[in-house]
């Protein structure tokens, strides 16, 4: 069995994560967190808000996940965030037109490039056939769909709204407030881990694509020319780095570099998006990552959005495929100048010169009882002409009339008429457009990865064992409390320390049920790092022993010390040196 | 200003909450909370975790928002989630036509149980007018429209979705796989936290009507004949019951019992909503809720869901009006029964006998070879009817003929050609549905309401101070560090204590800007419930100030000891015992 599949079994059977609604036939690409999910998910999403919130000392907010159709205006999903699909004529199945191209027609690899007209007739001439009936496509007509799920807001059709494709939205549109909670100063961060939505065609691959799940976005507003990373606290940190150019080279391999190193050596060209990649690192490394299959991609050129300045990805290896699960992106002014062109709001910045500075503003004050008579229906269209260049050319005012273009017709426009003058002013700043620094994590991705990654099997007492490694930070449960028999007082015994351990603050299972051996597989199954026994020695001295899932070592403890040596085990000593 | 209005100004001034995409006009029914709201909503959220899923030992999952129609057929949502409405002939504007009636007619408080017809009728009678423009609104129809927001999952309308109304949902539709989660023994209690939404016709009063909301909900899984809460562990608490008849009489008020005395008297029916009312007190008081502001009212006849056992609702007042914040329901067997109705699995439970029972079944086994060539078409339906006889009524077959009525014709079937016998069977137990009692929690009511109760303002130093009274351990930020002045080296050892304090695990503010008096302000409003200020005394002791929200009083307490110090004032010691 493979592992996303033995991974699959073990999810659904022990609640980690299962397909929802299968009692109604199941809902492709929709998937539940069971008890055990939940709470690695939770775990995962307290980490991150650990490092990316906490420690960087950045603003987290949740904003509603419908939003109204003028935001996605702005932000261009509502023109661009598309799949080509085409229906079956047949079978009235819908596929990926550019995927069926891609996996028919060798040599192409980004069919989406190449247009829907094009995908069609490529259709048509390589006979290609629908995957569900085998009935030929050909001369079917091959659609854009927008990926949005939509929605009304009130009564009617009046309001469409749109579920959020990605949580940084919600952010990017409440700029012109959150700047005043940052009391206007570059740079600040603003985080959000919410859900997201994707009306994908062909949901696949588990929680890999699914149509709803969890982002938790980072958007660093920073000022282009002056803000810089304290790039000081990364540049250490080795990066597992697979660039464009490695991509493109036969022989080219993912390269280790420090984050320093890779920016002296222009691997990495953005000191953001470097500081990020390297802050990321202890992040994945806590939450039970395997790097050694883990690695950061650059984007081709290609594959970039055309605003984004700088682009990666960190990829995890899962049964043989690498999966994006974090984009690290150099968003530029992109997304606030689209809601500064499209909202009513000030999407920009006030920034301070260093010193007041004085500049020259040449402006104009037509006279109109020249030029209302004189030109007629064309004197207003002439005025906006005149402050027009003004701003930009001044030398047009520097003869005895001005040239001025309405509609093709050349006008000439007497100096004296346009109340032409050169004002000192001083300014004491500019308002500048933010740039954006955006890490963003799929969640799910992330979780399914940790999963993956730390599900194994090992021979204890010459059985296979199945066992998740999951860090104690981690994992959905830290201690699970077992009697060792149901009477004579132990589960009595048990039940009162699984209170005491609750009480200081641990996740704590308590399971009496089965032979011992078995809730001790029952555990480590689903990552439980530390099970408690309580047997007769506990009724004479008040000991127990602690048992680690990775060693499957025990050793003795007294109860009153409990609490702390857990503390300690979970803060990375060893069983040996409680 | 009402102390509504008041709340609303400092939550969008301070970042707790605003109306959300208001660059593009606003989108009303949404909001946003901003970095103190989303950590107090947090906050609130894990204390409810704390108290309902880890402490009760239940399970908690996460289920998609968007679910397929066939769940809101089986729940009965798609059928019965209306709004009555209006539309105005003339502006266009949408209503609440039940509202109207309302608010036209004495007499009349439930308009909507009267019927669309009837409202109709009303509004016309009445000459009731659009409020917008003032149009009368006779011969308007009134309509019944759907308040879930509909989708489509893929591409096309095929496959409609909607958004779920409660997350109540996602728990029931996944019973079948949470049983065996839970072992197949009853009881149980499952818990999620999630967004549910509702597409109101008039959203109003900031976060109390909304479309788009969190809910915690906990549906306990009982076995309705054997199954009793523990119901002494809460007996000793005190509730503030205003019970229907209270309701309904005119000197009728809230009356204090405790759990045991208002199940005794009967003002409390079921033993497991007394239980969560119970329950739920220290919750409310843990997070702020002022409890001279609260009530638990019972639902009257005509309020109560037609499935609803018992039910009743924690109430917060808030600028003068009573607020729902939490439902308790019994729900009896409604939800498994109906989804087991219309799922395609099962929704019930196994209930083991206590000893294994030996029952009597009649069974039938026909001989077609006399039934077919004498009843023709009609032998299949005879079969049928003589199974179902055999399970009803044995003494059809006690004479020498059974009659059996096809389609209005009565038939003689010989008993001796039914094949009719009696057997023994052992049976060890049976397959029951399970009843719910449900807790459900608005979280953004139960945070405004906390924001609004703890909001105050007193005089200090001769100066009108703004605070929010929130307790420590549900403030946004725990604490706040304040260097006295940014120079001498005093903002670096702020951050030296900032630092340490994170690492600690607090939630710490670094404030360096405007005067010592104006920062304590700015946190006092926030709800800071402690200032650590670092002055000219520590550079030569290392000591420091901590001051206390409340009380305003100050105390030096050393830097060595001040994540303990401050460990103990959040666990409830006053400064003064540091």
């Amino acid at each position: 069995m493979s592992e996303t599949r033995a991974l699959a079994e073990l999810a659904k059977r022990r609640g980690f994560f299962f397909p929802s609604n299968e009692a109604y036939g199941g809902t492709a690409g929709f998937y539940t967190y069971g008890p055990e999910g939940a709470a690695l998910k939770r775990n995962i999403e307290d980490a991150w808000r650990d490092l990316f919130v906490r420690e960087l000392g950045n603003m987290e907010l949740e904003a509603p996940t419908i939003m109204p159709e003028a935001v996605f205006e702005a932000s261009g999903h509502l023109e661009g965030f598309d799949d080509m699909i085409i229906e079956c004529g047949e079978c009235g199945a819908t596929h990926r037109a550019d995927h069926l191209v891609e996996d028919a027609v060798e040599d192409i690899e980004d069919a989406e490039a190449l247009g829907a007209e094009r995908v069609a007739e490529l259709i048509t001439e390589h006979r290609i056939v629908c995957p569900s009936c085998t009935t030929p496509l050909a001369e079917q007509p091959v659609e854009e769909f927008n990926l949005m799920f939509g929605t009304n807001i009130g009564p009617g059709s009046g309001s469409p709204g749109y579920l959020r494709p990605e949580t940084a939205q919600g952010i990017f549109v409440e700029f012109p407030r959150l700047k005043e909670y940052a009391r206007n100063t570059l740079p600040f961060g603003v985080a959000q881990i919410g859900r997201a939505y994707r009306n994908e065609i062909s949901p696949r691959r588990a929680l890999v694509r699914v149509r709803e799940f969890t982002q938790a976005e980072l958007e660093h507003f920073i000022d282009p020319e002056h803000d810089e990373p304290p790039i000081e606290r990364v540049e250490d940190i080795e990066l597992p780095l697979y660039s464009a150019a490695a991509q493109q080279d036969d022989g080219g391999t993912v390269e280790y570099h420090t984050v320093g190193a890779a920016l002296d050596a222009g691997i990495l060209e953005s000191e953001w998006v470097a500081y990020y990649l390297g802050r990321a690192v202890p992040f994945y490394e806590r939450i039970g990552i395997d790097m050694d299959r883990f690695r950061y991609r650059q984007h081709l050129a290609g594959e970039r959005a055309h605003y984004a300045a700088d682009c990666w990805d960190a990829e995890t290896e899962l049964g043989g495929n690498w999966i994006e699960i974090t984009g690290f992106a150099h968003r530029s002014d992109y997304d606030l100048s689209k809601h500064g062109e499209y909202a009513d709001d000030s999407f920009t910045i006030f920034r301070q010169y260093d010193e007041p500075q004085t500049v020259e503003r040449a402006t104009v004050d037509p006279d109109m009882s020249y030029l209302g008579p004189e030109f007629g229906s064309d004197a207003a269209a002439i005025v906006a002409e005149l402050e027009s260049l003004a701003g930009r050319d001044r030398a047009a005012f520097e003869g005895e009339s001005v040239p001025v273009e309405i509609d093709g017709t050349m006008h000439a426009v007497p100096v004296d008429k346009t109340g032409f003058s050169v004002e000192e002013q001083t300014e004491t700043g500019e308002h500048i457009i933010p740039h954006v620094i955006e890490p963003s994590f799929g969640i799910d991705r992330i979780v399914y990865s940790v999963l993956i990654h730390t599900h194994g099997t090992d021979l204890v007492d010459d059985e296979t064992r199945t066992f998740l490694e999951l860090p104690a930070t981690i994992a959905p449960t830290t201690v699970a409390v077992v009697p060792l028999m149901t009477k004579d007082g132990l589960d009595d015994r048990a039940r009162e320390v699984t209170d005491r351990l609750r009480t200081a603050g641990f996740e704590v299972a308590y399971d009496d049920s089965g032979n011992i051996g078995r809730r001790y597989r029952r555990q480590d199954e689903v990552g439980t790092p530390y099970c408690v026994t309580i047997d007769y020695e506990t009724l004479e001295d008040d000991t127990v022993t602690v048992r680690e899932r990775d060693s499957t070592e025990q050793r003795r403890v007294e109860i009153e010390g409990l609490p702390t040596a857990l503390e300690r085990l979970v803060s990375g000593a060893a069983l040996s040196e409680l």
